[in-house]
């Protein structure tokens, strides 16, 4: 096992993930006693705080933010004792100065969290560097977004690599922290059941899914220079699809795993100019209704038109033995109908029904591998109805619940970033993306992004809370594949 | 469709199976409306009786083994309104002549029930031929035992088709019935997920269980003529193994079904002198206790020594392609600890499970296909359980309920018996066992009765409330397999 680390340093404490997720996760952690006692958490910001100050701020944030009755002074008074701060201009020597005084020895021990604006990687490993806390010993943890094509991904990454190896940057994709998202693997590799049907032989086709029903929340700045294949699909998504589509691992350990996972992403199918209009939908939202309430378009809500997608349909292919000829349908836009993120497993149907002549219909296996707004695995078998058949054999689908809800009833659900933050702490990269994930990343998105430019795609319009342009039901729909609602 | 029948006439309308299962059935069934307007059910048998009669012993039969509170006067009065009685000799001619005249037109539209001991099967034929009975028109059901052996079950068959067609004769398996029973039907062939991973590839063994907890029950002159391997294996449990191993019958019919069931029946694997003492394993119950009450054994209830074996376990194989190598066994017994029937199926383990670095067990997938007490049928997956993993990576088996429990709550639990009645009066042989099968199934049956003899061997004493012999135990475990229970 990796030394646990003794200190943890967040950059950005005072913003809006540490406030909603880290505080809390780390709060969860403490509860359960699963933070090395004397383990101390350094905050560091622009703004001007003290310890105290810092502390007032986070017991806030926990009330606000911690599950109705989950908060409890006296866990929270040890959880607050082991948070300080120091205030931080990152262009300022005197400030990482600072930061390394109060760390003490900075080659030992300490973890890194650092969530800021792409632009500022270079420059907080910089001021990180000069003042000694690039030891070769920290754990450097990276929160996305890493760049905005594989260049610029490159530029950062080789700017973390300049102070910190590779085998201890711990690139966040907190969809890798999902409880659920680990069970597809317990369900996929601890089960016969599935791997031998788990190709297209026996699948097919996958649907992966992210709705939202939120609008550009006044994330302009971050949102335009993003857009939804980016924001999305470059991370979360192709994360899913690279889980669902691996090879069994030699281990379930962090070189075996991302092995297979790089494996995949290498082997998607490049979109090209010729395909990249049959093979990916854009949209982007305008004035609609969410829940009954009317809301604005895109445009309208930034004050000014803008060539960005909030909406990308996309169908994949995996170029590989297992999955040669399966479609993988990726979708995700804002100011959808509900909040909802799935990977949708469709078996193909029975070759030959046994029960045709006497009426009854068969329909698909399915495996439906919930994220949000439950986490939830659920599979679907057909069934005979009970009955003396007089009508003729009568069959019914029924979901079998392997998730969470109701086997597991006594556990509390957690803060995705409660897991991969004690990874960082104790030093488990398993679930964190290696860097040549992300680029492999970066080339397939680099390649979509060229050809929209190249054929002059933008975003066609849809109403807000539709699922997106007719386009995207058309993408399916020409295949004879509905997406799962 | 087959014509449906006006008449069902009930041979032993005054004995146990009527009383219990027959004529509740048939109330069932008309609570229900699915007994044809004009069906008159006409009872015969030894006793005296005339039409009030009877219908005051049958309603006293419905009160007495209805469910509680299902009982209903009305139902109950238009149902009795179908009751007719004709007494019975079925040595004196002048009874058929009046059975005769009860029914009116016998070629059309009957369907009779024939529930006796072996002997009276010819003389019972004969007589409803002598009475114009027998017309090719007609359908006869054949409860069993039918026969004791191959020699003397083709005796009654030859009889039998000398009279009625073979597809007029309905030879009653009553686990055929069950709902379960057909349900493993649907789930291994209205769903993709089963039928790739059914054969010695990826099953590991099938275990076949029939378990009762009752002894003699005053059945002695039947018992001592049968024995635990004709009273159950020969019959009920072939068939289970059959519905388990068969290959996809082309439809869901009498033809299709049927044939693919005695194909799997002629592969079985003869039980030979060589091989009698490894592979099957004879039990006679002693003395013992039965839920903390204690219950005398076999002899004892007997009132004599007895060489007759109250509890019979086997390893059998199916010799063709499918099911090459891998052990089913089976196990029956008087006297055992529950009253319990199930096909049990476990998958082989993973071939490998990546999670075993991290501390984590898997455990094979086995479904469960549960008859009594209850009608169940559960899949077993591994999950991993909800958490941090700080011990290592931990996985929970998991049983899906595909039973009726959950998801079909709104039916109500038939007998078996109202299927297979409704299907006798409706023409439909799927569910019921062709002559050809009953056949494969002694000829095995007897070959292993043979090897016994030829061995001299004689039933192990075993405890009343235990599961069985030790040497049952040994049977499994000399393979590494425990029994489920």
């Amino acid at each position: 096992m990796a030394e646990k680390a003794s200190t943890l340093l967040l950059f950005g404490a005072t913003g809006d993930l540490s406030r909603r997720m880290l505080l809390p996760s780390l709060y969860g952690l403490d509860s359960d006693g699963l933070l090395p006692d004397q383990l101390r958490i350094v905050g560091t910001a622009r703004t001007e705080l003290d310890d105290a100050e810092f502390r007032a701020r986070a017991q806030e944030a926990l009330k606000e933010h911690l599950p109705e009755g989950f908060y409890q002074q006296g866990i929270a008074d040890r959880f607050l004792a082991r948070l300080h701060y120091v205030p931080l201009d990152i262009n300022d020597p005197a400030g990482f100065a600072r930061l390394s005084k109060t760390i003490g020895d900075p080659c030992h021990g300490v973890a890194i969290f650092l969530s800021t604006a792409p632009s500022l990687f270079k420059p907080t490993i910089d001021g990180l560097k000069r003042a000694g806390l690039a030891c070769p010993t920290v754990r450097m943890a990276l929160e996305k977004p890493l760049g905005t094509d594989l260049e610029s991904s490159r530029e950062i990454n080789d700017a973390v690599a300049a102070a910190f190896p590779e085998d201890r940057t711990f690139r966040i994709d907190h969809y890798l922290g999902k409880e659920t998202v680990q069970n597809l693997l317990a369900l996929r590799f601890a089960n016969l059941l599935f791997e031998p049907l788990w190709n297209s032989a026996h699948i097919d086709h996958i649907q992966i899914t992210v709705a939202e029903t939120v609008g550009l929340e006044g994330r302009a700045d971050y949102y335009e220079s993003s857009g939804a294949l980016r924001d999305m699909v470059q991370n979360h998504m192709l994360q899913l699809l690279a889980l669902t589509a691996m090879e069994p691992p030699t281990d379930f350990n962090a070189t075996a795993v991302r092995d297979e996972k790089v494996k995949v992403l290498r082997s998607l199918r490049r979109i090209t100019e010729a395909d990249v209009e049959s093979h990916t939908v854009v949209g982007q939202y305008g004035r609609g209704a969410i829940d009954g309430e009317p809301v604005p378009g895109y445009a309208e809500e930034l004050g000014r038109d803008s060539p960005t997608e909030t909406f990308v349909a996309i169908k994949a292919y995996v170029d590989n033995w297992r999955w040669k000829g399966v479609p993988f349908y990726l979708r995700t836009g804002k100011r959808m109908p509900t909040r909802d993120t799935e990977i949708f497993i469709q078996f193909k149907d029975v070759p030959y029904s046994i029960f045709a002549a006497r009426g009854a219909t068969t329909r698909p296996n399915k495996l439906v591998i919930g994220l949000q707004p439950e986490e939830t695995i659920s599979l679907h078998l057909m069934s005979k109805t009970p009955g003396l058949d007089r009508e003729g054999v009568r069959l019914r689908e029924i979901p079998l619940d392997i998730g969470l809800a109701n086997a597991f009833s006594e556990y509390r659900r957690r803060i995705a970033y409660e897991r991969l933050l004690l990874d960082l702490i104790e030093g488990d990269p398993t679930l964190f993306v290696r860097r040549d994930e992300v680029e492999a990343q970066w080339a397939w998105i680099d390649q979509i992004r060229a050809a929209w430019r190249e054929k002059g795609m933008s975003p066609r319009s849809y109403t807000a809370g539709t699922w997106g342009p007719s386009a995207a039901i058309a993408l399916t729909e020409r295949d004879g594949i509905s997406w799962h609602e």
